[in-house]
């Protein structure tokens, strides 16, 4: 049987998982794809840290072993970051080389740019691993979705802030107890800023909307906010109103303009997303046709990323084995167009403070009317600091030039005080 | 831009959902595929009440108009049941035409020889709409899960039971009650049996458990236990005990053995499982490497089945494109070996009735005790009638030779009645 040679780039989780996958399924990726897979190469920083796996394969130091190999066929980047990885892609895909990455940071600022560059060299570009780890939903949108008419794609997509939140939602932790905790079993980096303030979840929603709806978005299109300011006191209130907060990152066509937005969320304690809890996943499709759809599982850790990584490696092998290389991941291509502000509509929590005083109300609901916003619900909580009133409201539905002309006029009334937006998902 | 002719066979709800979807979707399939689709000419059986689809295509009763059309490259059957949809499919992969169907009676008990038949005649046959309507499973265990160990594939993949099941454990009605209403909203057929008694459900389990383990089953390798036999008393028995009773689909890999049932189950109240409700399907794949994973969508329904049914025909032009026709959907063959059945353990719910004088709950425990096995709830329901006693046990992990010797020491402890015996999911 022949066999299709790989060589890695970087040997951290993901990578060993990888290694580990091959070793053990051997059997059923014969079986499946008629060749076998064996990864030459490996360049590291320090070989001498990965005894392990020097048994099965060659560690080095130098790109050039890889870049320079005729045989290898298929090349994994697992590095992360922009540079050098960026440089390292485009020098193997002038070099013919296939690429798989998990790299969301680098697709997400450079997808297209290095898919143009993998299709004019004739190769393949595959980062499946990218969004959401162990859930296959690129290839689901590309494959099952051709035909359909994506409305909306959203989820939760960043594995470090939902294990944060569920332990505020259950346990009633702070922001910083819960962070310290997911810090020490591993679920939070050291320095978790790309996680926390949702950068990384927005980049994700960047490659989804990529595949949803052809649109190339750019970071700053659109507003992320994180979990960082998120007080305790709302996870409660939104409990008592029936809610749970997440991190939802959200992209949906709203009069032909595509609205995205990644922001803690208020979620139905009976909607599908309120249920995923912990390090877990969840990105729910709605397309035209087909309607509610939602594709749950792990969206992180080694193995289940290498899942990913190699579901990309077999698709690449019959590629080769048909000759069919050289077809974008995603094809589908279309301009984006913001949606219209008045247009994009949401109910609204609002968390409030104010004096406890006469009046403060009465001046509050006077700018509500004058923006011509109403509410839903309204809560006045019983605990009051210091003679702090603390208000929690959810409106009816705003527009974000709505919103946007509260939160102002919020702000000239200075004795009241926003302390919190956020959207509300309904059923 | 070149135009990519399809034949159909039937024009019910599915078929009309893909013409509806082509027209739709015309842009966005072009800018994916490159080329235009065309449903040139359907069969069926009275074109006369069909006027609406007849402006876009022709209609004919003959089936050989589309067997000896040359410019036909992809024919659709949705015409349903074995025969004749099996001459039907076999004439038309002897004459190379690639075919899409979404029918899964034939595909589960005819499957292998059908795509043995495709291959000889280097075409294709694709079924991705036979399983969970909406969902996209089969392709996804294909692409994603082609270097994972698939452990287990469990769920909900008959939206008709479901439904049922949710009006019995919402309403707390009988079973007769909500079988009725599901008739009268379209949601179960007059003649429900095939739905009702699990054979759909059965049906479908074949073929994942063929994508998942590479395994060929037959109807009667395992048990199929429908719904028509659930009781309103072991429902809210159940829900008093914290779980919900579900129409499961189970395959799963036991030391080296398959087991596969499908059977009413109770699943924890917080079991993703157990949030899936109506007419909705669920399919969990747990993988070695991955983990958990879910995929949720709507289990039936015109639009819905018609997507997976495009996504097929979509594969397949890009397939046609290539010159990669004659590839088998799904490649992965292992033997069938059954599970042995004193491996297969699991906790099971126990329905009992029996004479309200004393001794008889000795008598049972001396059952119990006698099979080595034990109790993990066991509840006396207040209700009584008529000197009848009712009791509910939720046993811990019993085997099925175990279980099996249970019911025949029962049977011939004539005075205690076994009402119904569920496997209980863990979390």
């Amino acid at each position: 049987m022949e066999t299709v040679k790989l060589g890695m780039l970087g040997l951290g989780t993901v990578g060993s998982g990888v290694l580990e996958m091959i070793e053990n399924n051997e059997n059923k990726i014969r079986n499946i794809i008629g060749r076998e897979l064996s990864v030459k190469t490996v360049v590291v920083r320090h070989p001498e840290k990965h005894q392990n796996a020097a048994t099965i394969t060659k560690l080095t130091t130098e790109f050039e072993e890889v870049l320079n190999d005729e045989e290898i066929q298929i090349v994994v980047e697992l590095i992360g970051g922009i540079h050098p990885a960026k440089e390292y892609i485009e020098q193997l895909l002038r070099a013919h080389k296939n690429v798989v990455t998990a790299n969301k940071d680098l697709i997400a600022s450079y997808g297209p740019e290095l898919a143009a560059l993998a299709y004019e060299n004739h190769c393949d570009l595959m980062y499946e691993a990218s969004v959401a780890g162990g859930i296959p939903i690129l290839r689901t949108i590309v494959n099952s979705f051709a035909a359909d008419n994506i409305l909306e794609v959203k989820g939760i997509v960043n594995g470090t802030t939902n294990y944060i939140l569920t332990q505020m939602n259950q346990k009633h932790w702070a922001y910083e107890e819960a962070l310290k905790k997911a810090q020490e079993l591993g679920f939070a980096e050291a320095d978790p800023t790309n996680d926390v303030t949702g950068k990384d979840a927005a980049y994700k929603m960047i490659i989804l909307s990529y595949f949803a709806f052809g649109a190339q978005l750019k970071i700053d299109d659109f507003k992320t906010e994180g979990i960082d300011t998120l007080n305790a006191y709302d996870v409660s209130q939104a409990e008592s109103l029936g809610y749970v907060i997440k991190l939802v990152g959200s992209a949906k066509v709203i009069n032909g303009g595509v609205f995205v937005d990644v922001a803690p969320t208020l979620v139905p304690e009976d909607h599908p997303l309120a249920t995923i809890n912990n390090e877990f996943n969840a990105v729910m499709v709605t397309g035209k046709a087909v309607g509610d759809t939602l594709f749950y599982g792990p969206g992180a850790g080694g193995l289940p990323t290498a899942n990913s990584v190699l579901s990309d490696i077999t698709s690449e092998v019959k590629n080769l084995i048909m000759g069919t290389s050289g077809h974008a991941f995603n094809t589908y291509q279309s301009e984006y167009v913001p949606a219209d502000p008045d247009n994009v509509r949401y109910p609204y929590y609002l968390s409030l403070t104010m004096p406890d005083v006469s009046g403060q109300m009465l001046k509050f609901t006077r700018i509500m009317a004058d923006i011509k916003a109403s509410f839903s619900q309204i809560v006045q909580a019983p605990i009051k600091d210091e003679g702090i009133a603390h208000v929690a409201v959810i409106t009816h539905e705003l527009s974000q030039s709505q919103l946007a002309e509260l939160k102002k006029q919020l702000q000239q009334a200075d004795s009241i005080k926003l302390n919190a937006a956020y959207k509300v998902l309904e059923n």
